[in-house]
């Protein structure tokens, strides 16, 4: 295979993304400089957070220009190297973009030990969501044993570890989905305590059943109204670990705030917003931990790994907007 | 005197506080009980949370029942005793409520030294503002040297009080007030860095020119549109104390929420409640330490007292809702 296949920005999407708002194109592989490795992509991965670089706005990372490869986690193998620290046949993570073959200097790109877990397992629980759901509950959420943590999008590539964590530390895991196959999932496959269905009827009421001594902790993915409905049932001194807000991301005007906003002061409780990127130097620690519980039993993770290449990337991305996926969502390349 | 004249709960106020939702009445005064003492109230306190006392929602203390005295903090001199800690002549502080005697047992009353600051101060800088600016500001406003510090409703008796106190904290104090007046004070009298008038035109572009360096800390009041700006506003990794809300305490139905709001999560912000009496332990050294400060001339207070006794209760507390006050309201019984 001599030629690259890309998916490209080819302009900044209005509400939904569409299918035209990429390019899907091929070129033929550059050489490469001293100092540089390619990188056969053999997974992509579909994180909420490409959203909001497609927009043009000034963010904790620049917007994607329309023209690049769209950028994207990915993981994959050296297939050729002029880098003095990555040989052909390592195992890579890092920022490949949504691409069949990237060129990289080694910035911020980890070698990965397909051993302890294969390749999609470290773009999940190992990977960015992994470490999001580890440092947002343990460093921002600080949950106490005994304390009810919530965790909304608790299917998803995050929640799903959140709650097991949670679990691990003493609480009362109760995990937001969309769904019943999701719901049961969660309490029978990964041990939640209790999951509560956001399209099904009567969601205040259930949530409160499933919260008896009210909610301590949330761990919040989602905002808008369900992110409302927590906020009513925070005990005081609550914390909120604001790690996404996905059901505004694809919204073509800024959403309304919570309207239970005062509740933060009433209740003193205290909103921290975060980003995984903050905790960088420390995530060999928490792999190592996470490693541990995941080699015992107590850590599972669910992929949703799909086929069809980079030709699919607009519509499989999209899905994760809609809560189409199961688990976290990966494109095989 | 052998009457008590009371402000009572007459029915509760749907927006903006009426004449008619209180009703003053007169009553004989009532005989003491063996551990109780009567205050002659010579002080009343307007505070912004009183609004929400009279709405019929659970929150951090009881609402105001009907047909009650208006809860109220003031201050006055002990007149008759059966209190064996209490004697005649001692001057007190506590919430005696909005009437002319008040009946207490010693719960949550202070004795209050008027040779260190007059009664005013006592219900102002050395009283429940004070102590809210003084610890809103330093447990959670947590500034460091050289930061930018915000406070809303500036002038008003907490404002005063934040951003003085961030002065001697070496940080940049910025405040934010209703008209010109209110604004020169904050700066040629308080000392503040800098002052913004959210009246006048242009507020968002005034709010950057005063904080150049961006905002580090919002100590804020008011909420709204003022809220939003400031948020826009914010440095990473920013911290707003959230003391009031002021701006939404009179709507008639739950105003929206902060638009700004994903700023919390992009920027890493940290918002956090907070209600006074949970630091209530506390008061005395913050007293001490406020009180060394105003003996060297670096913390002012400014009273709004208003004369009319009993029967201008329900009219002076509706201007703190206006922004008709200019530092902290009192009304002279």
């Amino acid at each position: 295979m001599t030629t690259n296949k890309m998916a490209v920005l080819a302009k900044r999407p209005f509400g939904d993304i569409k299918d035209d708002d990429f390019d899907i194109i091929e070129a033929p592989l550059e050489a490469l400089k001293d100092g540089e490795f390619r990188v056969e992509v053999a997974y992509i991965s579909l994180d909420p957070a490409m959203r909001g670089w497609m927009n043009d706005i000034k963010s904790y990372v620049p917007p994607v220009g329309i023209g690049e490869v769209m950028r994207a986690l990915a993981t994959g193998t050296v297939s050729e190297s002029k880098h003095p620290k990555f040989a052909v046949g390592d195992t890579v993570s890092g920022l490949f973009g949504a691409q069949t073959h990237a060129i990289s200097n080694g910035e911020s790109v980890a070698k990965i030990d397909t051993n302890l877990a294969p390749m999609p397992t470290w773009m999940g629980g190992f990977g960015m969501p992994g470490m999001t759901a580890y440092f947002g509950l343990l460093e921002v959420g600080l949950p106490k044993e005994g304390e009810t943590v919530v965790v909304s999008a608790a299917s998803g590539a995050v929640g799903q570890v959140v709650g097991q964590i949670a679990k691990i530390k003493g609480c009362r895991a109760v995990g937001i989905a969309g769904g019943p196959e999701k719901c049961a999932y969660l309490v029978e496959e990964l041990g939640f305590d209790a999951a509560v269905d956001y399209k099904a009827d009567g969601f205040y009421k259930k949530l409160r059943a499933a919260c008896p001594d009210g909610i301590d902790v949330n761990f919040e993915n989602v905002g808008g109204e369900i992110f409302d409905t927590i906020l009513a049932q925070m005990n005081p001194f609550g914390r909120v670990a604001l790690c996404g807000l996905i059901s505004g991301y694809n919204a073509t005007e800024l959403p309304p705030g919570p309207k239970n906003f005062p509740a933060i002061l009433t209740k003193r409780l205290n909103i921290r917003g975060f980003i995984v990127f903050d905790y960088a130097k420390k995530y060999g620690q928490a792999i190592k931990e996470m490693a541990g519980w995941h080699a015992q039993g107590k850590l599972k993770f669910k992929e949703d790994i799909r086929d069809g290449g980079i030709e699919v990337f607009p519509q499989t991305l999209r899905e994760l907007y809609s809560g189409g996926n199961f688990g976290k969502l990966i494109l095989k390349v």
